[in-house]
């Protein structure tokens, strides 16, 4: 009561730190819950005088430099690669994709064509990324991540033949109805469901499952047509349903769930012409300096300041930065590496952390897809190699980029134990068992398995499984004094880039809660 | 048995017709099923000699003058109206909007935008509309048919607010998935599935619903959060999800089904820039004249020749064509009007056409939907004004038009009887009731009612409702000597573009037939 705005967060922040004034705020409605304005707020004079270096470039590296830009601080940045975006690397022709372990590939890809080797669509729930692409001008497309006409395979159903994912929604959908309209008759949910609920229910399974008078499903034209209608004595012929029991013993059915995972659910959206648009729109927006090929070697502070000793991989010389804040966006296993200074626990922490699994496998290829009214989505093949990504965007032209196989998680340790060109024909196999004949179609493979890129050697980490200790998650998110640990490996979204930016919002939040107590002590003390 | 391919299709035709012999390649191999390439392999001499007039330069007019000519007919098109295009019609600024009976419009738009207020989407198994987009490079982008942010909105639930579609869709499923795994534990489907489907049958319901370890559905991401996840604590909430009950009152929850209607199935696409692209892309490739503004008064023909009497809506003056065959695309209810020379049974079949009802009313507006993150697909209030259907193209521009009323149907009719301001009044109200306060930002209305629209009078017909009689469509489905009756409305696809190209396929190949019979009768002879 009587307290202005400021002087409640400034409360909120001296009893329980950022975080609680941050969940203070929301709770106060004087923020918006979504991470994208989470540190739009910040007066451009905060950072006057004060400096921050930030190790990395990728997304929650440049959105750390630019907010912090934003708001008064002088920043330097400085990335390992070649290249800005980190995880987000869009390959284009002639790129060179250095794997540890393996012999360098350069990629061959037609003129206008690309692979988004890393993150390849934004949902439209993830306001962070969208609102830079918006503020900065970054044009995009739909990206189309359900198809009906993409397929479904697997070798335990239908003899190994793929069917289209219309089938499988909507036969599924039309049997599991015509079965609780039936249950709901016979009186199986008198007991969950009233006399009224238990009509409309089975009014409402009608449309559906698209029933017939009799509650009974007999095929519809959702699952498609045998003959599409078409002039004069030319009606649409609806094929004959797939069996119940057929399509629930595909391993690969579930995969029609896929589009209503929350993370990819329509709409969904691609940067035009590669995802890098992204990193690359952000690093233009930096005054000060952002140096490539500048390697990591050691970091460490004191009571005034945090220095940052890098290597020059084209020269080999070394160099150091000192400044009042670093913000370290590394990858744990990178950082677990490194002389970083932290104290024991915090070392065991980054230690521990266990990456995921993941690897993508691309080819150039004429669209033969279209052919087949494929044109975005995935297709779900058996057999382990996980998704075949048909690409968005250049429908019509002679050429695109098909990712064979995107693999993660448990069946992507055994897809990356073979060897690339194991891999490849895996992919390839994928392909010609959804597309029979195509196999051989595709040409200009690129592998880029995740847990072999340098600087990264691992895609993404589960907290919560993988042997990992969610305690870890919650130490590494502590600041270490004057340094601030990044990344959306440090957030609920780790395999996004939503979580670089909400990582990357907190963090310019706490270096600004810190610079103002660190204003607020001096003005005491004067 | 030794008949060449020719023979063989000619005696086809011979006992019935081009139908049959239609019918009978396609059993035969010869012809993909698909109506795209339904008039592919004519050779380019056939109409050599011979000349076609088309009535209506739609795209049942234009496809069929572009097949003609490259069959080496000699065609003009006639068009009443100042465009191409027909019922494909894209409004863009200054243009005008003559309604009989109504007062004109013109149209108010900013630069870049237009309103497609007849076809805007094409689905990707209308291989006959994209392989002609393919053919003459027209630049396709996706059309998003379906956003799991869009919204439903029921005075007769939930108090009349909107919910997300993926709030209905996700909490839908989940209910029925746990209703349906209990009834099935308690036995009531042992008729129908055995003890192994029962299993496989519970198992799939677990991911298929989100549900527990107890087979109950608490809920579920994929219908959203309350907090989304972000950096550090911010870990995702979801939604507490919908009662069933209560979802099943509303009348408009039935429309989760709509992106499972064959013809609404993702991926779907849109000419950029508008969907007169397509008919301006035909009308280029013509070699023989086409003439605007051009309203045939008569139509006729001999045993020899056909004969189209026009006039000039400019100057007021009479001209005469005389061709071999006439493809006439004119909707039915203003070929009623025409004097035609049928004989009686034909003309009765022509009067007795009942058209559909259809009206758009759209805005433009500031993109305050993309605030909501929608950004493309359809909500569907209640209340009589049909759809709301947000633009697919321009994302995080400033402005776009907003299509507030898609009404079709018998709603159509209640809508249709209000005046204009009366149905931009209540295209505003649906926009408002689902989205509080944003009513006032529409501006620029465009009525577009299909049933005053001169030279159409409706948008389409549907042959087995309406009180239409389907031996009609059989019956104008059958040449009148030289003159072939073709469109949509001739075709098992009345409301859509591809429905008048597989009509136009099939004229094509009828004259092509007629041709070559006359041939054979000329060869016989001498």
């Amino acid at each position: 009561m009587g307290l202005s705005r400021r002087q409640l967060i400034s409360r909120l922040a001296a009893a329980g730190g950022y975080g609680a004034a941050f969940s203070g705020m929301q709770a106060l409605g004087l923020l918006s819950a979504t991470p994208a304005q989470a540190a739009d707020d910040l007066p451009p004079s905060l950072g006057r005088g004060r400096s921050v270096t930030v190790l990395g470039a990728g997304i929650a590296g440049l959105v750390s430099a630019y907010r912090l830009e934003q708001a008064g601080f002088r920043v330097s940045v400085i990335e390992a690669r070649d290249r800005v975006g980190g995880r987000n690397w869009t390959i284009r022709d002639g790129a060179r994709i250095e794997l540890v372990g393996e012999a360098d590939q350069t990629a061959r890809l037609s003129e206008g064509l690309y692979f988004n080797a890393g993150p390849a669509r934004i949902p439209s729930h993830h306001q962070g990324v969208l609102g830079y692409c918006k503020a900065l001008g970054v044009p995009l497309e739909i990206e189309v991540n359900s198809s009906r006409s993409a397929l479904l395979q697997s070798d335990a159903a239908f003899q190994g033949r793929p069917i289209q994912q219309r089938q499988a929604v909507n036969d599924i959908r039309g049997q599991i109805s015509e079965l609780l309209a039936k249950a709901t008759r016979r009186g199986a949910l008198d007991v969950e469901l009233n006399a009224e609920d238990r009509e409309r229910l089975i009014a409402f399974l009608r449309p559906y499952g698209d029933l017939g008078p009799d509650l009974s499903y007999g095929g519809s034209e959702r699952s498609g047509y045998l003959t599409p209608p078409g002039a004069a004595e030319q009606a649409g012929i609806k094929r004959t349903p797939l069996a119940l029991s057929e399509l629930l013993k595909g391993e690969t059915t579930p995969n029609i769930l896929f589009e209503d995972n929350i993370l990819m659910q329509a709409t969904m959206f691609q940067p035009v012409g590669g995802m890098d648009r992204i990193p690359v729109a952000l690093a233009k927006t930096l005054r000060g300096p952002l140096r490539l090929n500048a390697e990591v070697l050691k970091i460490s502070q004191s009571a005034s300041s945090a220095r940052v000793v890098w290597r020059d991989r084209r020269t080999g010389t070394e160099h150091e930065i000192t400044s009042d804040y670093l913000v370290v966006t590394l990858p744990l296993n990178l950082l677990a590496g490194l002389d970083t200074g932290f104290d024991a626990p915090f070392k065991t922490a980054i230690a521990g952390a266990v990456y995921d699994r993941s690897a993508k496998v691309a080819f150039e290829a004429p669209r033969f897809w279209e052919a087949e009214q494929i044109y975005g989505g995935l297709s779900f093949p058996g057999g382990g190699t996980g998704a075949v990504w048909y690409p968005s965007d250049g429908v019509h032209t002679p050429r695109g980029v098909l990712v064979g196989a995107y693999v993660a998680g448990a069946p992507a340790q055994a897809f990356q134990a073979k060897p690339l060109a194991g891999q490849i024909a895996a992919a390839r196999a994928a392909v010609e068992r959804l597309h029979p004949g195509h196999g051989g179609d595709l040409i200009r493979p690129i592998v880029v398995d995740w847990n072999k890129v340098p600087f990264n050697r691992g895609p993404w980490l589960h907290w919560e499984t993988d042997g990992n200790d969610p305690a870890a998650y919650r130490l590494l998110n502590q600041p270490q004094g004057r340094i601030h640990l990044t990344g959306a490996h440090l957030s609920h979204l780790p395999s996004w880039q939503e979580g670089a930016v909400a990582s990357a919002h907190r963090t310019v939040g706490l270096i600004a809660e810190q610079a103002r107590e660190f204003d607020l002590r001096r003005s005491s003390q004067g």
